[in-house]
C-alpha cells in the first residue's frame, strides 16, 4: 500500500494549532487583534500609522510588521507612536503564519496594550490561508488596482470583515468609480463593512477609527 | 532511518521539466515567449493590449492569461487584437506553473505566431518561484505602489530583465518620483532595463515596444 503524506494539510494543521494557541494568548491578555491584508502597495502601513496617531488619545496600539525584508515600516509605525512594534522579516515567504506570530510575542510585552495590529506581507492571496490566531481581518484596495479586482481575487474579499478603500484623493485623475468598485466588492462578499478613505490626506478616517473603536476594541465613545 | 520527503523540492523539479518541455515546444515553432509578473492592479493587462495594438503590423502576438478566476482579461486583449488568446484559471493558486501553460498549449496552436505573451497571476512574490518555459521575463510596478518596492520585493527585482514602471500619468498627483523608484529597483538589481510608461496614455511605449522587437523578438527595424 502506498502511503500518501500530504503536507499541505499537515501544515495548515500545524498553523492553525499554533494560531489556537496564539489567540488564547492575546485574549488571557485582553488585547484584541487585527490582521490587515493587500497587495503591494495599498496603503496598509499609511493606515495603520494614521491609525495610531487618531487614536492616540484614546488606545494603546502594539504593531507587529510583516515583510519580506527591510524594517522600513517598523520604523514608520514607531515614530507614528505605536506602544510596540516588531518587524518580522519572512525573507522570502509571501505572508504571515501563527508560528511567525508566536516568535514575534516573545518580543513584544502585550501588558498596557488595548490593540495588536498585525501588517501582512503584500500579498492579495496567499495570506488568506493562514489564521494568524487574530480575531478580525481586514484588507485595503488602492482605488488604483481597479474595480475589476473583487471578482478577480475572490479569497480575500470573502475572507475579510472590512475593505478600506483607500486613496480616494487620486480618483479625479484615473479611470475608476469608488462606487463601482464597492459595488462589486459586495457581489463578493455582502457582507463586506466598506470605508473608502485617503489614509495619507485623512478623508474617511473618521467611519473607520469609530468601526475599529466600536466593533473591534469594544469602547464606545 | 527516518525517510525525509522534500515535497517543496520534489514539486519544484516536476515543474522545471514540464517547463523545459514547454521551453522546446516554443522553440520548435519558432516562437519567442515572455512572462509578465507583477501585483494586482500594475497596469499587466493594459500593457499588453497596447502592445498587441502597437505592434499590429508587425506580429502576430498570443496570450496566456493566467488568473484565479474570470475569464475579463482574455476578452480584453482578444478585443485588441491577439491572435491567439487562452484564458487559465487556477482557482486559487498565487502564480501559473508550468503544468498549467502545458494544458493551455493544447487549446492554443502556435503556427504563425511570432510571441506568446503569457500574463502570470496577480502577486510580487509567488510567481518568480515558478519558470513556465518561457525566455524572457518582465515586470510591472505601478508608480502608485511606491518606491519603497524594490527593497521590500527583492526576489521580483531580481528575476525580471526589465521593469515597466507604470502609469507614470499619476505622477503629479501622487507623492512617488519615478527616478528614485528606477534607482532603488536598480540597487536591488543593476541590470534592469527600465521603461517609465502610461500604458493607458501611450508615454514611454515606443522605447518597451522597440526592446521588444529587439531584444526579445530578434528584429530590427
Amino acid at each position: 500500500m502506498t502511503r500518501i503524506i500530504k503536507v499541505g494539510d499537515r501544515i495548515k494543521g500545524a498553523n492553525d494549532k499554533i494560531a489556537e494557541e496564539n489567540r488564547a494568548f492575546f485574549s488571557s491578555a485582553g488585547v484584541k487583534t487585527l490582521n490587515v491584508m493587500s497587495s503591494p502597495g495599498a496603503g496598509k502601513t499609511s493606515l495603520i500609522e494614521a491609525t495610531v496617531r487618531g487614536l492616540a488619545d484614546k488606545l494603546k496600539i502594539g504593531v507587529i510588521e510583516g515583510d519580506i525584508a527591510t524594517a522600513m515600516d517598523a520604523e514608520r509605525v514607531k515614530e507614528a507612536g505605536a506602544a510596540q512594534v516588531v518587524q518580522i522579516n519572512t525573507e522570502g515567504a509571501c505572508h504571515l503564519d501563527a508560528q511567525m506570530i508566536k516568535m514575534a510575542l516573545s518580543h513584544f510585552p502585550l501588558e498596557g496594550l488595548d490593540l495588536v495590529i498585525i501588517e501582512n506581507v503584500g500579498n492579495l492571496v496567499c495570506p488568506t490561508n493562514f489564521d494568524l490566531g487574530e480575531e478580525h481581518r481586514v484588507m485595503l484596495a488602492s482605488v488604483t488596482e481597479g474595480e475589476d479586482k473583487p471578482k478577480k481575487y475572490p479569497g480575500m474579499y470573502l475572507a475579510a470583515e472590512a475593505l478600506i478603500l483607500n486613496k480616494i484623493d487620486i480618483l479625479p485623475y484615473v479611470n475608476v468609480d469608488a462606487e463601482r468598485f464597492s459595488a462589486e466588492a459586495l457581489e463578493v462578499n455582502p457582507k463586506l463593512k466598506i470605508f473608502q478613505t485617503s489614509a495619507t490626506r485623512g478623508d474617511g478616517m473618521d467611519g473607520w477609527l469609530k468601526w475599529l473603536l466600536e466593533g473591534v476594541v469594544g469602547l464606545k465613545d
